[in-house]
């Protein structure tokens, strides 16, 4: 693994962003020995003042010189900017941690959620961070997959707005006031209301599959992740009005099947997850729980009856879990990988 | 069939309740030829005038005397005033149609979908509506179950706020007032907030085997509705920030390999159904859409390729549907049930 410098120089790039400015605020929150931190976005942004800790940054206008003396630069931009600036950095020394779908699929690139597979950083200078439904995904389910293995996931999302960006949560905001004030809904960012209604995930839609881009990234990334190119996927990924945190309903299929006290047994011991699973007050998660947490919450595990048991063992099992997906589900994963990479 | 008069004298029990006031909506919108309507509700409520099309109703308080004379009763009120109620009504010579969950299992009762099991009727003096998510469950897969048959249905709900009643609706204007101000959201109705949130169902969760009462109607009503008690279901229900109107995703196995022709071709046939499934604008479901209409929304049918297939035959298949729970989930539902009742 290449280790970064004891106090590496840091650099953001898409500082202005979602998941940037919860960048910033989650390395001054875990005390990042960064020596430096420089927060890069378009033109148009430079000049613009961003808190961090008790401190103010500058946003510079990212260019081709912006990585000169960066060790570890976030990438929290678009695809085509980490396809543009990603080698620039790389060549300039930087170790990239991109949280873009642009390589993600690529093989020479690890993607990783520490929890799960940081021993495939290896010795990388690009690493690519999960998509954000399927880091909470992983992540609620590896303790299973490691106990037990699975054989097949169903699941459907209820995705927060800000998964969209700072435009996304605009527009939630901007329509909440609408309704509130009992006037027609007028959606300018996402292609349905996003309040009052839910719709399935914006993303483009494979005429031929029916599948949309980020169903079928759950399905790839979950695969490369857990290097299990056999794993079978069914996702349905639907967009509701919520700020932050995404939601999952989980059927598994299990490899063997198991207990009841098997199961909340591995996920105790589960890094990143917290059992949220009361059923007599009840409380379960949900995303006003998670919003602004590392943990994603895992509860309501409970068997399925509609597949083979074996008295108490199943094989077939249900959960919800429910994560921040701008901090776990982009700028905590992408900080918790540089972390790995820090002198031991 | 105990055929209807041409013109039955109809009574509304719970008339000012969300239900009640779609029912009065829906018997008017489609002419139901009722000689009279009686609206009947508890004591307080008594004296309330409620728009009837082009008329209004004074709402009388509903007592052991309310049925004579009454040919054809709606009980849109609760379990406890169907069990007080449905069998005085019943006696007094009126046929009951009850809404909710007090005989729907009773198997002496009836529990219908006029599109899928109207045969079911017989000659019930006494017949139950199903819970508002099984309804569009099950008329979202009439056709499936019919032309291919079903082994085993996966459903996750995002249900409308109003499927807890009028109180619950009022809730969630009072939260997204609250949202819009920036103020804390103050739940008062629903346990947790329905603004800015999802959440497990509030019925209660059974603490054995971790299911909540929406989900054990939700397999003991489909199961009953179809004749097929061998039928596999795991749901997990969800409440979302919505008025009205439940969403489901919905895995299902049949029974035997399908292409997509194949079940397009049943779908487009089937009652009650209206496929909005179009991948390049794209439009899919939602509840904007099948809020305050007679359909049930079907779309995202599509392959799932975690299960076998042959060639472009598949056994695992997936869709998106969503109807409107007070109409078609409730009150519509009830009124063709009684339509099926009149003569010729």
């Amino acid at each position: 693994m290449p280790t970064l410098p004891a106090n590496p120089t840091v650099a953001i790039v898409g500082a202005t962003g979602a998941v940037g400015v919860e960048m910033l605020a989650i390395l001054a929150q875990r005390g990042f020995p960064a020596a430096s931190v420089r927060a890069l976005a378009s033109e148009r942004s430079a000049g613009t003042r961003l808190p961090f800790g008790p401190e103010e940054l500058t946003v510079e206008a990212l260019g081709p010189g912006s990585f000169e003396g960066i060790d570890l630069a976030f990438f929290c931009a678009s695809g085509a900017v980490a396809r543009e600036y990603a080698p620039v950095a790389v060549d300039a020394g930087a170790v990239v941690i991109d949280n873009s779908s642009a390589y993600r699929m690529d093989p020479a690139v690890p993607l990783i959620v520490p929890e799960v597979n940081a021993h495939a950083i290896g010795d990388a200078g690009l690493i690519a961070n999960p998509n954000c439904s399927t880091i909470i995904l992983v992540t609620a389910l590896d303790a299973i997959e490691r106990a037990v293995g699975i054989e097949r996931i169903v699941v459907s999302t209820y995705q927060a707005v800000s998964g969209a960006g700072a435009p996304g949560l605009e527009e939630l905001e901007r329509l909440t006031a609408q309704a509130a004030a009992g006037a027609e809904l007028a959606p300018e960012f996402f292609p349905f209301p996003c309040v009052h209604n839910v719709f399935c995930h914006e993303t483009p839609t494979d005429p031929a599959t029916g599948r949309n881009v980020e169903e079928q990234k759950m399905i790839e990334e979950a695969r490369k992740i857990w290097s299990r190119p056999d794993l079978k996927v069914a996702p349905t990924c639907v967009r509701v009005p919520v700020p932050r945190a995404h939601a999952e309903s989980v059927n598994v299929t299990l490899r063997a099947s198991a207990t009841e006290a098997d199961l909340r047994a591995a996920l105790a011991d589960a890094a990143g997850v917290r059992i949220v699973d009361d059923r007599t007050t009840p409380r379960f998660p949900m995303p006003v729980d998670a919003s602004g947490g590392d943990d994603v919450l895992v509860g309501r595990l409970r068997p399925d009856d509609s597949q083979p048991s074996d008295g108490p063992a199943f094989i077939g099992w249900e959960l919800f879990c429910c994560g921040d997906q701008l901090r776990k589900g982009a700028a905590l994963n992408a900080v918790q990988i540089a972390e790995r990479m820090l002198p031991g």
